[in-house]
Order: structure tokens, then C-alpha cells, then sequence
């Protein structure tokens, strides 16, 4: 086990009919608060009027800014930050799924700076040193963003989709309420599974110590439950065992518990998926499916070490040490992506997707991952 | 899953190394404390040297009180206040096991309280609202005091262990260095083992809801661990694998996380431990593994339900269903007791304990435990 420093303050709240606490969890931050969302899933199901009545029973007035794109976007975080400053809001209150609440991040950030928010992320040198005090009400599991410190954005100019973190970052409150999942679509609740599972084997597959059982067991337990409920819960929607269960899955796998330990490592399958993301706007998780189904195959062949690995963790999720195919039929059985060809990235598609990565990589911290070894990578993924 | 709320904002710093910091940590919150530890330990193993050179680097006074003994006793703790109050210290820096991060946190309360402390424990209906700030520099694990809002004290005169738990207890600060166990002797390496073992399968085995995949797997991973690292914590003493495995192990058996989301769930074989620890002074862990015993077997005649989940525990964690004898193996291993006779208790002191048991189990929210239960399950631990 390796030196580390573990500090979530997050407080979960979480379960049926827990919506309703926005407004007193709120009420000690502000008054007065930018209300960041979505497109129009949340008028739908009922969690904007169930937020909105919450804040204005406990007196907090609310700034609306609603828009906010999957794969979120600079341009519409600096309006964010524009109006926050404008309207003088004291907190952030994000209502949605995991780009709602990065995007909200963004601008906690931004909206206290005196610098451009994108120099945050693109390693410029300048730190995160204060945000405005962030609550959040999750209506889509995946990204684990609802308890740490993380937020991802992308720059729409120059085509980079890049990440920073904070201590700064951490959301004071985050309300899980699993009903606003059963209106999550079969293809989002796929990309979501697939999300957090790649989030766990990150670490899993990247650690420079070669003895964490804690966080071994920690990763195959929560990896093996998600595998084994994504399908109920794109055939039976509603089923709220299934939702509750994966709601806690997803945050537990970001919530910076299975990396502690572990000593350093990186997360190239995000790194990968990214890239995919950034140029065809492939939806996250589907590009993590196609990543981890041609990453995988090669991590096996760098090294024996690596084959038992992936032997030890087909043995604890599914009793099998052929792995890499069980992953494959689990992402084929919920539908997600396994080929670049799946989202019509053709040979001329690879090599881009391989030079932008190799761009990215330095920033991300593995520079190792050149056009060259990522294209060999990719080619796995046809 | 069952709605819950978890919040724990401790911070932990987990390393060889980092004791150092100590100074650097307390001074956000005072530069005037109160330095809470036990007998001679950590004089002996540099641990007062280190924390001491660290606080007088940062500036921070400290006034000593030392003494705090296994099982700390309210007429100490209500010293500790005395003090507290009268030098009008800022914060409190407890270095030690579990029982002086117990009775600091019992100080940190009753010190800005204007009721005597013991009211907190004894159910009187009085409830912490604030507390002094707590560090803390854990040199025994076991109890998981260093990430949780719990205290337990034993009131010597009327007989009584018990317990209460507040957010404001919380320590800001856990330094967690896995060095500082290297002096621990073998007895005390497994009674944290059992300690840590019983905390995680309290909720386990007592949980209303009965589909809770994430919290089983989180479970039967970390005893999994313990059982396959506390001999090897006792044959090789200085083994800095081994003892920081167990080190984050234990923090992480007792930190909140496993009964979040399991529904109601209680504590019984602490509760019967607890009354041995206070009638026989029997160290915590050696009561447990006595309990656990006993107890396993009695839960498995009350359905065939609760065979079962022995049955799901020994294979994952033992590969064998035969979960109870393996623990008992477990616990002979590591030489930790298993039979009340081994603290000498005969037929009048098991009748002497149910009646404690019995005594204390309303106050811990299970009644159920009435005198002739209780001696029904002691008798299983002959």
C-alpha cells in the first residue's frame, strides 16, 4: 500500500423522496443561487417542479441557466460564469446528470476567478483556489462527479475534451434520489454501467503497487454487482432495486475510494474515449466500450503480470477467467458499442482519433500514449 | 436499498512518514491544544517525539494529558474537560489507539457542554451540538475512532460501556501511519483484527433489507483481507505491507459505509462484548471473538435465511461454507479467545454478564437481548 491522502466531504443523501431536501440544504450556502440544467428532461419528470418548490418553500431565489449539452461545452460554461457574476449568486445549485453537474463545477470555479475558466483545464499552471459552494440533485448515474472533485469539459475551438480537479470542487450536498432514474433511457443507462465500470478498472489495471487486495475486492465487488443489474434495469425501467443499487455503484466508483492506496497511476481509457468523444461526439460511455474491448486485448499482451490481472478479475465478477470476452458479451447484451465501425469511425477516423490522443496524453500525464501505440490500440477496437 | 444519509468529512493522510504533518494540520483550527494519549507507548516508539517536534514547529502549544487507559473511564475523561476548560485550549490532538481517540472525543464534547458528559451516553435525552476540533495520530487500529463521529466510554461506577455518536465528532484530521504498528504487540495485533472483523459484520449479518450486493461484496472483501493478513501481522511484526493493509483495512470496516443503504441494522455482539469489557476489564476484541462464537451459531438456528448468509460469507471470504468453524480456526490462529472460560468466567459470571447485557440492550436500541436470551447465547460461547 502506497501514501495517500483521502478527503471527501461530500454529504450523500440519498433515496426515494429525498428531492424535497434541496431547498434546507441550500439554505446555508445562499439566498440566492444559479440553477443550472439540462435540455428538457427534468420538466418532464417531474424533478424541476419538485427542486424549484423545494428552494422557494426554504426563500432561496434562483437565476435559471438551462442548455447545458452532453459533453458539455466551454462556450456555454462562460455564459454560466457571465451571468453568475451578473446576478451576484452566492451558490450552485446543478439539477441533472453528470455533465449538468461538471459544467456547474466549471462555473463555481470560474465565476470566482479572475482568470478564463479554460486555463483551469488546460494545464496553463493556474489553480483552482476557491468556488462557489456547489449542491446538486443527480438524475443520471454514471460519472461519480456528484462526490468528488473532478469536473470535464470541452473546448469546442481546439477539439480538446480535458479534465481538472479540486478540493475546491466537492459538492457540499448531493441528493440520489433513484426514481429520477427510471426515466433514463435503455441507451443512457448502458453508457452510464459501462461509465462506472471503467471508472474502477482505471486504477485496477494501471496501479504501480502489485498488492491492494482492499481496493481489488473494493473494484470486483462494486464491478460484478453493476454487470450483474444492467440488464434488469433496461427491462424493467422502473425496477427501483436495480436503480438504487447502481445509483450507489456509480458514485462509489469515482468517489476516489478504489484509487487510494494504490500508488500512482492513469486512466487511459478515458483518456481514449475522450478523443472519440471530442471528434464525433460519441456519447461517453459508448466510447468507453469501444476503448476498454481493444485496450484490454493489448494490456493482456505487455505482460504476464497483466494476464493474470485480467484472469483475477474475470474469476471475481464472473466466475470465468475469460474476461476480456465476458466483457464483450456484457457490453453486446446492454447494447453499448464495441468497434470503432459501430459509431462510423473508418480507418482515416483512426488515425485522427490516434493523433489527438497522443496531443492529449502529455496533459493527462501518460505520454507514453504516442500516435503510433495508439493507433496500434485502436486497430484492436475494429 | 434503503434511503440513508453519509457524510464524513475527515480527512485522512495515510502513510510512512506523514506524522510530521501533525503540526501543519492543527494549526487551521488552534495553536493552543490539548495533547490526549495513553501510558508509556508512544514515548517508547517515537511517536511522542515526532508529534511533539511537529506541533512546536507550527507554533502550537500543547497541554499534556496522558493516562488514558483500554476501556477509558469517565472519572479520567471528566479530568480531561477539568483541564481542557481551565487552559482554554482550541483543539484537541489525540495520539493513541482507539480508547484515546474515544475519550478525546469525549472531551472535545464535554468541553464547550454546559451538561456533565456522561449525559450523552446514558440516553438522558441530551444531545451534542458542538464539539472542540479533534486531530488525530492513530498508533493502534482496530477501532475505527479516526474516521467516524463515534465515542465509547465506560462509567466505572455504575458498570456501564456505552456509546454515542454525533457529526461534530468527526475528527478534521486522521494521521494514519502504518509504522506506528509496527510495536504493536501480537495479542493487540488480533484483537484489532477480530475488532475490525465484528465492525463490518455487524451491519452484515443485522441488515432489514435483504438485496444489498454492494455493501455484501464490500463486506466479505475486507474480512477476506483481515483473515488472510492478521498472521502474518503477528509472525512478522514489522511487515509494512501487512500492517498498512490492516491499517486502512480497519478505518475503512468502520467508517459508515458498510450499513449504508442496508435499512436498520444493530450492533449485538458489541452489545455483548461491551457488558464482558466491562464486568471482566476483557480487552475489546478478545470479547468479540468470544461473542462471535456464540453468537454465529445462535443466528443460524433463528431461519434458514441466516444460513445462508453464513453460507455466502465463508465462500467468499473462506471458499468454504463452513463459516463458523473457519472463523473459530480464524480466531485459534491469532490466538484470540473464542470460549468465556479462556477470561475465567464461570456459570455465575455468564448469568452475571446476560444480566449486564440485558441491562444495556434497550439503550442500544435492541431489547430483544432480555437476560434469558443473552444466557442462551453465552452458554454457546462455553
Amino acid at each position: 500500500m502506497q501514501n495517500f491522502i483521502y478527503h471527501n466531504p461530500t454529504k450523500i443523501i440519498f433515496g426515494t423522496g429525498t428531492i424535497g431536501n434541496i431547498g434546507s440544504e441550500t439554505v446555508p450556502f445562499s439566498q440566492k443561487v444559479l440553477y443550472v440544467y439540462g435540455k428538457s428532461s427534468i420538466k418532464k419528470n417531474g424533478v424541476y417542479d419538485q427542486t424549484t418548490a423545494s428552494l422557494e418553500k426554504a426563500g432561496v431565489k434562483r437565476v435559471e441557466f438551462g442548455g447545458v449539452s452532453a459533453n458539455p461545452l466551454l462556450s456555454h460554461t462562460r455564459q454560466g460564469i457571465e451571468i453568475a457574476c451578473r446576478e451576484n449568486v452566492g451558490a450552485i445549485v446543478a439539477v441533472g446528470g453528470g455533465s449538468v453537474i461538471d459544467e456547474a463545477k466549471a462555473i463555481a470555479a470560474g465565476a470566482v476567478a479572475q482568470n478564463d475558466v479554460w486555463e483551469f483545464y488546460n494545464r496553463s499552471g493556474m489553480t483552482i483556489t476557491n468556488a462557489l459552494p456547489l449542491l446538486t440533485v443527480l438524475t443520471m448515474s454514471a460519472t461519480g462527479t456528484e462526490m468528488n472533485g473532478n469536473t470535464v469539459i470541452t473546448n469546442e475551438e481546439t477539439k480538446q475534451k480535458l479534465g481538472v480537479g479540486s478540493p475546491f470542487l466537492y459538492p457540499k450536498t448531493s441528493i440520489l434520489d433513484p426514481t429520477t432514474l427510471v426515466s433514463v433511457p435503455p441507451d443512457q443507462t448502458a453508457y452510464g454501467a459501462v461509465d462506472a465500470v471503467t471508472h474502477l478498472l482505471e486504477s485496477y489495471f494501471t496501479a504501480s503497487d502489485d498488492f491492494t487486495p482492499i481496493q481489488d475486492r473494493y473494484v470486483e465487488g462494486i464491478v460484478r454487482t453493476i454487470t450483474e443489474i444492467a440488464e434488469t434495469m433496461q427491462k424493467k425501467p422502473d425496477d427501483l432495486t436495480a436503480r438504487s443499487t447502481f445509483m450507489w455503484a456509480a458514485t462509489l466508483a469515482w468517489n476516489g475510494l478504489a484509487p487510494s492506496g494504490v500508488g500512482s497511476w492513469s486512466t487511459p481509457n478515458h483518456l481514449i474515449g475522450h478523443s472519440m468523444s471530442a471528434l464525433y461526439n460519441t456519447p461517453h460511455g459508448a466510447s468507453l466500450s469501444i476503448t476498454l474491448s481493444g485496450w484490454m486485448p493489448w494490456y493482456a499482451e505487455q505482460s504476464e503480470e497483466n494476464k493474470k490481472r485480467l484472469n483475477q478479475l474475470g474469476l471475481e465478477v464472473f466466475n470465468d477467467t475469460a474476461t476480456i470476452d465476458r466483457f464483450r458479451q456484457w457490453f453486446h447484451s446492454i447494447k453499448s458499442p464495441t468497434k470503432l465501425e459501430d459509431i462510423g469511425v473508418d480507418d482515416a477516423g483512426l488515425t485522427r482519433i490516434a493523433a489527438n490522443i497522443a496531443e492529449n496524453a502529455p496533459l493527462w500525464g501518460i505520454p507514453e500514449y504516442s500516435a503510433g501505440l495508439c493507433e496500434s490500440i485502436l486497430k484492436r477496437c475494429r
